[in-house]
């Protein structure tokens, strides 16, 4: 029993062998996520605890019990794959996370969120990268360059929201909702496209010119995974709403959706741009047109297996990132020197809080100046919210440090080992200690009182909580329900919606007019029979 | 342009690598999969062609494609991947399988389904074995031991039905529908299971005592297989019935259901016995229990979820098989001696249809001797229907072939490429030609007329068509609806079913009395206000 099953657990990463021992650890694994979804549910209530954290745990123990069993042979039970996270696991989160997020009240942020998410990731990166250049040089590590400075900056600025928006609601918080969320997929997405930027430029001769070229590709980077992500939305959009015209059909159509949403991914590697980005916008023009051009049953389908891909993906995370942080192999140089590597988290640890509390407060400052109404400013306790729910270092972090400090081979080895624990621990101790402190911290920041909800009341899609109880559990990505089937004018709403969001209103204007004739959306497509749900509510008007 | 892409071809089976070249061939793939299915739904209405085909053809296609376009180099276009056949595509087709067959149907017929599946299976591949190792002697091909050739047979021996079954409706046709729909998964299930008994056996010392160890071992393997999938259908029902009463969450049902669903699947393979088997009679066990203990959005969620992830998996493999079958090493042995591979194809071709015939008309002699209502037999028209609908051969014989032919290493070449190249003939020739005559064959043999729709009159389901079209998109794989939230004395409808079927009665009496009470059903749930449907369908009664 001893040494086959360390054996086992060594191989799980060649998922595609039919050896008998990938099949146990296979087995292994899909029973932990069944597992972990069942004690996620009932710690649900618990004032502290969440799935994320849970999984984590979960892995932790999993990996503690198996390193018993070999009695501490198994120096490599699971190797963190790069690849498996990149192109399997994090194209459902984030097309999941475009997909249901309140556009309205995403569109109307936009600045403050990409404020946060892309100027914040670099101050945070810069803060970091500095950082570490002046306190490293005291430890004994090895030799860095800038462009590993650099990198170790971008590794550190990748949050990880997913636990602090199982924290917060949607509904009650929109605002700080839409901040943290917004915040968290760009991010993502900067933090990976500084960091391939970084890899890609020799930043060692640094002059204007190349720092001119630097910023030059971040932006075409940004401009054109966001492009090309629309495009695909819309071509989704516009080939259902051509040719299953009649003729719908449940299967296909949500087969299309899935496959064009990995698609516009893989297109955007193909490219060399920044998936994340790409399907985070494929995912947005996705529930904003093509969801409208399907079958309820599509509707329903679609938005219940997204969300569940992207809860498994996440909880697959959790488990990995916990069962893979006691590889043996690189822990054994940390043993040597264990004061150097605690003082590396402890410094990581200590920039990542001061990076990220530089750019919050700073730039919510300057946000709040640009806001007239003192509804729409972000007050202290919701900066301080802000600051918390960003502190959390996770899967994109590990990823990118694997990235970094195994391609340089094993010339370092030692240098890279002391990196990559250190990088683990500052997961797994942000994730499980910061994680552990939301839940009370947001309760004792903002209690459930009308001062934050009222802020709801500024958006017009807030009558929406009033009309959604005939449709309850399903949330509208739109931002307007009750009525999908009826072309009603936007008039009224237009008026109750403030003055200042020109923008908006023109882009309302050219939708209507031009956009939703040709890709279709709520209240341009006939109304299909094609589930229970319209057949009842058609039949009652 | 022209060697790298022939280069990144080669690579698609390292799925998990992020190198630029399998990222683009995973787009080309996902690109391809979206054309079949534009394709395949533009061609719906079309008389001859089916889904199948057209990705059979699309993949050919493409396979000549890149033939071209690497003039001729690419000896290594895709690599047929076993693994990921029977790891990854076949589960969720056999899952839905089970998940949507009318389990009434099914099981009133299960005696003949049984006959058919298994007996006719071992029936076809005794025919095939003695055929070939009649014929083959005379043809210079190689040295075959007794393993090899009754390998041979259980490998033509397994059908692939997917194209008469996107033929045949389950409504107009049930008879028919359950006969070739229950043939064909224990027909699978019965050569996957039959030929690792022929590759674990030793058959060159037949004696009496390892014949029966054989049938024993063979026995032990379905009975085992289909407990386990109760047991793991029972315990999903018992979960979510027991965990989620009173707060459903429809992301962790739909999660934990397909979890379980894959656990099944995964654990069978642990236990060495039938994967298929154990995921098909799991999918049976949820959709009469689990699917029921859950809120109306999860089912429709995993109903339509589950039929999608097999529909994309379908065209998954037969867009494989099609680009695999233009391997030019394999073809390259061939060439040599065309006339043998020509002749080897012809025979095998020869016995399928023989065999299949064979057990066909004689086993439908012998279960119409068991029956007393005409309506009940299987008439002349119905098994000739029957004997065409199971003579494709598709990708679960090339997974055989590839396991027995390709892992006597490369002592064999020339004989090993000619049996790989003569099964990939054998299954695009019977695909293509024998799928593209199925469509004209079942208006010929069964015309729209009421003689075959009547046959579902004996069926005290039949009146569901009457109360779904208030439900119309969604087809109840229980073979009731339109109350299922409340429930209703069973004792019309059990005066309504044929007396004969005891053994019916008495199971839906124990079910009501014990199974459902534990672990939830039809009837058996409290009313869950989950979704719009039940909301509505409730206020109007």
């Amino acid at each position: 029993m001893v040494f086959p099953l360390s054996s086992v657990m060594a191989r799980l990463e060649m998922l595609y062998t039919s050896d008998h021992a990938s099949v146990v650890s296979m087995n292994l694994f899909v029973a932990l996520l069944c597992a972990c979804i069942v004690i996620g549910h009932l710690l649900e209530e618990h004032r502290w605890m969440n799935e994320s954290i849970t999984a984590l745990v979960i892995g932790l123990c999993t990996g503690v019990v198996i390193l018993l069993i070999s009695g501490g042979k198994s120096s490599h039970l699971l190797v963190f794959s790069e690849d498996l996270f990149f192109i399997y696991l994090l194209p459902p989160i984030i097309f999941n996370a475009g997909f249901q997020v309140k556009k309205k009240q995403f569109f109307r942020n936009f600045i403050t969120i990409m404020l946060f998410g892309a100027v914040g990731t670099l101050i945070s990166c810069g803060i970091i990268s500095l950082g570490v250049t002046q306190f490293f040089k005291r430890l004994d590590i090895g030799s860095f360059d800038i462009g590993d400075y650099l990198a170790i900056g971008a590794i550190f600025s990748a949050t990880d929201s997913v636990c602090t928006l199982q924290v917060l609601n949607q509904d009650e918080t929109p605002l700080l909702y839409s901040l943290v969320f917004g915040e968290g997929v760009v991010n993502d997405a900067t933090s990976v496209v500084l960091f391939n930027a970084i890899q890609s430029f020799d930043l060692t001769h640094l002059n204007p010119r190349i720092a001119l070229q630097f910023i030059g590709n971040f932006f075409y980077l940004f401009l054109a995974s966001t492009f090309l992500g629309v495009f695909t939305g819309l071509l989704s959009a516009y080939v259902i709403k051509k040719l299953y015209f009649g003729r719908h059909s449940t299967d296909r159509e949500v087969a299309l959706m899935m496959l064009m949403a990995y698609l516009s991914y893989m297109l955007a590697e193909l490219f060399y741009l920044s998936g994340i980005l790409t399907v985070f916008f494929c995912g947005i023009v996705m529930s904003h047109y093509t969801w409208h051009n399907v079958t309820e049953s599509s509707r329903v389908t679609t938005k219940h297996a997204f969300a569940t891909l992207s809860f498994v993906a996440e909880i697959f995370i959790f488990l990995y990132v916990g069962m893979d942080a006691l590889d043996i192999e690189k822990w054994r140089f940390v043993g040597d020197s264990p004061g150097t590597s605690i003082a590396a988290s402890s410094i990581l640890l200590g920039l990542v809080l001061v990076g990220r509390a530089a750019f919050v407060f700073s730039l919510s400052f300057l946000s709040n100046l640009a806001k007239k109404s003192p509804n729409d400013k972000i007050n202290f306790k919701q900066q301080v919210t802000i600051w918390w729910a960003g502190l959390m270092r996770g899967a994109v972090s590990m990823a990118l440090a694997y990235n970094q400090f195994t391609r340089s081979g094993h010339t370092q080895l030692r240098t890279n080992a002391i990196m990559i624990t250190s990088t683990i621990t500052v997961v797994l101790f942000s994730t499980v200690v910061f994680g552990l402190l939301t839940k009370p911290l947001i309760w004792f920041l903002l209690p459930q009182t009308k001062h934050v909800t009222s802020m709801a009341f500024s958006d017009p899609s807030a009558p929406k909580s009033v009309t959604t109880p005939l449709l309850e559990t399903r949330q509208d990505s739109d931002g307007d329900f009750g009525g999908h089937d009826v072309p009603r004018p936007t008039s009224l709403r237009m008026l109750l919606s403030t003055p200042s969001h020109t923008v908006h209103r023109y882009w309302r204007k050219f939708d209507d007019a031009f956009m939703r004739p040709v890709f279709g959306g709520r209240g341009f497509v006939p109304f299909v029979p094609g589930s229970p749900t319209e057949r009842s509510t058609h039949q009652w008007q």
